[in-house]
């Protein structure tokens, strides 16, 4: 069947307000560019004429400015889920008075069965970047993946962006399979990071899909090099590596890396890449950036499996120019796969991921900057975390120029407790935290992770504290937070000054 | 190979000072009892002789007076995991200065395997209790698992306590598996409650073992009926089942249980039972309680997998009177097994657990009692919380006599954050969290589960929040707990006394 080929505009105008919009991609990655502009461009208009025009936004993860930054400026969004970036969405879920956008932060690997059981209301519209749709419905995703194997069965309508700037020899890169739900879910057949169990495209009826041709640019921006802390972090884990494969920890043939995102996880990886007794491993994580591409051309990295391409442009032309070279060593699945909790434990993924702070019990926030506001989400940090061989959080000792210190006496926010956290890594060490208690975890991780400005107002916190298996201070475990509130420096906590 | 037979006390002379013991059960259930004894009297004479005399603690979950008990008070204990309800252990953990007794707390599903990975040390010496050892080295367990078949392949020597009281004719309702260790380890073959994958025995070279024969009673105690707040929450918890059926979310077929140890466990089975809409069903869980059999025997209940029958003493006689009847019903199953997050997600299991402390935006304290003292440890909640279809917390909406709200503005202590935890309920109501930004769940949680006499003092915190995504004030978040700890009522929460 000839497929039915629209503009833009005609897309967008298939949108209805309070419609649920399911789109591809996961960071800027995979992510529709021109229907969601369209979209906020059609908003505006039905403001304007005093319509109300809102809609709910499901992603694999962030998106582009196109997606996120259009929508929420547009002021287009009811319900967004399930991690964002974008500075103008972060603006408007965190600046109103009362959830003026409804933000739902859910781990990544739980979105797509979660709108399949019908927790989150149905998914009306999905709207997927491909590089190839074929008449029999074929659709081949670009550089990311996320929930769109869901969306695209579930919704009644399905607006293909068809970028003519990707390659359609991408086609054969990705693996997409879908779960069934319990009672009828069966194990995932992937016992190597290489396993393939799914087909190169999403399946869907022709009917419902409608084409829109562009040839818009990848998102990606440009490549932050590393500095001397994110470096020194990195040569820490490694270095943490190496000795937890001399103690027979690690075992000799290595285990998978996820790596988070952002320029810590290049530092780290690059560290890796640098450490002569770390073998050639393999990486199974969600998003794949610069680094892991360049390792993989050196031979340090052998197999990539992750959900996202989430590239600088020069990096994507780059990876788009040798295809070949990668076609056979990188497969991009669905979230629902990439971050599988079973997958982890099974491979015995070694996760390492970033917080924002950390407290000195090992305690993760890894969400909200002094409790309140919402940075990103979650993320698939908790997917990886949970299940991970070891897990692994990584954080510069301080912030905002040495004012904040990452390491506090409770955390603002938790999304990872104790329970789930092994290692805390700053540039200062390496704080392991297996098999100790309380105590010895306080001691482990002030001596080791935290900036030596704050060791001794944090050894004060523990004197302060009452005795019991965890020792707390409820008076004055915020002390730091509330000294950066009134005086803009953390340094200047009071830690005696509410004591009973 | 005939087997090797000593007495309490010669087994107790083959552990020495620093030794790991892992110990047999989970629960009381399967606990070894006459050793552990004279263990506690042996620690006891090497004190008196001046000689240092501690062990390392490893078991399945909590254990009984004979195990916990004994050795607490005998000052027996250097490290203990990884959960543990006797008053005399949880003193010790509690009440000393500096890590006394070094507890930590960690997800049941993990300890085998971190036990493997080299993770906490090496176990020394197995002590398990077995109703059957045979001569060529099959040990069949009796009423709980735990990690027996992690530490009797571990450990260099294993002591079989050999209870006569515990009918041989147990064999059979065992299956006994141990996960291989990444990258090794393949999936677990398990895709229906009743799905059978290992031995009905734990089998061990037979030099190793030594074989100490007793008739130690069951350390069950007695059965503690259900009183009106309980049954409140369980009739709760029953109808928001039935509902979640009717919509649709929970298919026709219903879905797997867990449910938590203790009385309100009890209730909620209790009221599923009496609710005719709620179809006969499945259990997949840690703990099998009273409860459970009652059920099974009414036909309510066709099949359970767990990893200990935690039964008062008056069940388990009637359970062995009944065993022809339950044995191709019921299944015992290692914690790594019972409790593994793959099949939890696999078999989309309905996991109900209860909470000491909730706050206003679903996050759960499990563990702590004021952020300080340790009540019992995680134990396997966070093992079905993560990975539940459906995670439910349940808890009464006060304690002490009112004094103590269940709901709080800010947990003292974070053991499941809010990504995970989807239904809140107390005998007030039941908060559905599924969808909802933090001040929707703010807004549930106090109306649907907070005390009357608390929900004021709950939304004036609100309103007294920094705004943001999540509204928090960092000085008035644990007025509730200030007011306990000063005057023993949160009723007499002060929440402007330190603000800004």
């Amino acid at each position: 069947m000839a497929l039915n080929y629209i503009s833009a505009k005609e897309a967008a105008a298939l949108i209805n307000h309070n419609d649920n919009v399911g789109f591809s991609g996961f960071t800027h990655a995979g992510c529709p560019k021109v229907v969601p502009k369209e979209l906020a461009k059609r908003a505006e208009e039905e403001h304007s004429k005093g319509n109300p025009f809102k809609i709910g936004i499901f992603t694999g993860a962030s998106s582009g400015d196109s997606l996120d930054g259009s929508l929420a400026r547009a002021n287009a969004v009811k319900f967004r889920t399930p991690y964002q970036t974008n500075k103008d969405m972060r603006n408007a879920i965190n600046n109103l008075d009362h959830d003026p956008i409804v933000y739902f932060d859910i781990h990544l690997s739980q979105l797509a069965q979660e709108i399949r059981y019908g927790f989150l209301g149905g998914v009306d519209i999905a709207v997927v970047e491909a590089c190839e749709v074929t008449e029999s419905g074929e659709i081949v995703p670009t550089s990311g993946v996320g929930i769109t194997p869901t969306i695209c069965r579930l919704a009644k309508i399905v607006i293909v962006e068809l970028n003519s700037r990707v390659p359609k020899k991408l086609r054969g890169i990705h693996d997409i399979y879908e779960l069934q739900d319990p009672p009828k879910r069966r194990h995932i057949n992937i016992f190597e990071v290489q396993s393939r169990i799914g087909l190169e495209y999403v399946k869907v009826d022709t009917q419902k899909i409608f084409v829109v041709e562009t040839d818009a640019e990848n998102e990606g921006g440009h490549f932050t090099p590393v500095d001397e802390i994110t470096s020194k972090i990195g040569e820490n884990v490694a270095n943490m590596f190496v000795s937890e494969m001399k103690k027979g920890d690690i075992p000799p043939t290595f285990l998978p890396i996820q790596s988070g995102v952002g320029n810590i996880a290049n530092a780290v990886l690059g560290a890796m890449g640098n450490n002569k007794n770390i073998p050639r491993f393999e990486v199974y994580t969600e998003v794949i950036q610069d680094a892991v591409l360049d390792m993989m051309r050196q031979g340090n990295i052998s197999f990539t499996s992750g959900c996202s391409l989430t590239l600088s442009n020069e990096a994507m032309d780059k990876f788009y120019l040798d295809l070949d070279f990668f076609k056979n060593k990188l497969v991009l699945r669905p979230s629902e796969i990439s971050n599988n909790p079973e997958i982890v434990r099974r491979l015995g993924i070694i996760g390492i991921n970033t917080a924002i702070e950390a407290d000195i019990f090992g305690n993760i926030n890894s969400t909200h900057v002094m409790g309140t506001n919402m940075m990103n989400g979650i993320g698939g940090s908790g997917d990886f975390t949970r299940s991970a061989y070891l897990s692994v959080f990584v954080t510069p000792s301080t912030a905002k120029g040495g004012m904040i210190s990452a390491i506090v006496p409770k955390v603002t926010h938790e999304d990872h407790s104790e329970h789930s956290v092994k290692i805390l890594v700053t540039e200062y060490g390496v704080a392991d935290l297996r098999g100790k208690g309380p105590y010895a975890r306080a001691e482990e991780i002030i001596e080791k992770c935290a900036h030596p400005d704050y060791r001794p107002l944090l050894h004060e916190y523990v004197s302060l504290t009452k005795k019991g298996h965890t020792p707390q201070n409820l008076y004055a475990c915020f002390a730091f937070h509330q000294a950066f509130l009134e005086t803009g420096d953390m340094k200047n906590a009071d830690l005696r000054r509410y004591l009973k």
